[in-house]
């Protein structure tokens, strides 16, 4: 039997055949997600030790073991590979803060239980060693690239602020939060989670934090928010309406 | 009359020469400042331009218009200079940020104005066009250079947060303020006022804030700061003292 790839797309090829190039396909593409990822851990790897100016296709090449031509293929430049390698780093943060979000939110039975679950997951990826060595790779170059920074940004915390964002505007509908502005209010929530411990390892303080430090960052951040945007509080200038 | 710098040095002069002679050590120890701050804003002008690696002292020496060796005299070494020019950026934030806390804390009759004055002065000098470049020039060496982002760290944020945490602790100490960790109460201060502009800046999203936006951060910032502070709220873990 004919399961070649020119079978389908010889006119209207039996059902049968039709069936064995869709496996083909699917054996196709399966091929090509794997040679996809392995050519963006590679370049991870090529970006963190030379930076992405020496950064060379060939030798992104050379360390995934394809053709510079295949690494050509599926990211089209090194720019493309670059915010390929990013979004890959930045969505092992989000899906799993995305998933948490998703099945606790806005229905939260125990907001302080929920918020601190996603405060620890973000603050352990966030620390992820090889996420923090981007983030320096990507502020170095914003000057010469800014298109690379604003991808971070829109794409990091600005994705996460905004989707965090209607979570707690719907808390706040159901009075379980009293939020005037609530994009301030999810950003007051990442940076109140992550800016300490994130600029202590990035500037190189400490290397990393123990679980028991992360769960005290974490802690007193989910503390600080439910002090701040906990319903009865003094009315905020965003609250009074004057403004 | 002889007021050479010889005259100085030659047994027990008349106290008329003594006084000719730390004149004119004075207006040497002038020039001698003036000729550091110059060599110092050259070194800053290059080390921007070319990066902390590839900036040579015969470069600074040129752009200051001085000898290699008077560059050494003064400096030292290259590390020697650009950790000089790092604590000459974050002075320019510090000074007047730890002028605020002196003269208007723990003094003070109006804590919220107060608060705002110093978010005020922090933000507008951390989002200083050359304090950011800076900034990323620091981060963009610690993996190479460990030394100049601890120094970065510990005499910017590090220094700032262990002084307002002291001014915090003896609000507390008065009741003002509610605080179990005066020193992580200091860091939010910090953070919630500076990290969402700053991230945004350093990514460049944005170039620049206006004085509008200025403010709107710093007021959205006390007042979550003030929520969360402000004795007569839930206990809050620290307080509890259980832990």
């Amino acid at each position: 039997m004919n399961t070649g790839p020119s079978a389908a797309v010889a006119g209207q090829p039996p059902s049968s055949v039709r069936a064995s190039a869709r496996a083909t396909d699917d054996g196709r593409d399966r091929r090509g997600a794997a040679k996809r990822r392995a050519i963006a851990q590679a370049a991870t790897a090529v970006f963190l030790r030379d930076g992405y100016v020496a950064a060379s296709m060939d030798e992104v090449a050379a360390v995934a073991g394809v053709s510079k031509q295949t690494v050509y293929k599926h990211f089209g430049s090194k720019e493309q590979l670059f915010l390929a390698v990013i979004q890959e780093a930045i969505n092992g943060v989000l899906d799993e803060f995305f998933s948490v979000l998703a099945t606790s939110f806005p229905d939260s039975e125990d907001l302080e239980g929920d918020l601190l679950r996603l405060g620890r997951i973000l603050l352990t990826r966030v620390l992820d060693t090889e996420l923090m060595a981007l983030r320096r790779l990507v502020i170095a170059e914003v000057r010469r690239f800014p298109q690379l920074g604003r991808a971070w940004y829109e794409s990091g915390p600005g994705a996460l602020v905004a989707a965090l964002s209607e979570s707690l505007r719907r808390l706040a509908e159901r009075g379980e939060l009293s939020i005037g502005d609530p994009l301030a209010a999810a950003s007051d929530f990442n940076w109140l989670v992550v800016s300490r411990p994130q600029n202590m390892v990035i500037f190189g303080v400490v290397d990393a934090f123990t679980t028991t430090e992360i769960e005290e960052f974490v802690t007193s951040a989910v503390t600080v928010f439910l002090n701040a945007y906990r319903p009865g509080r003094v009315a905020s200038d965003d609250d009074s309406g004057d403004t």
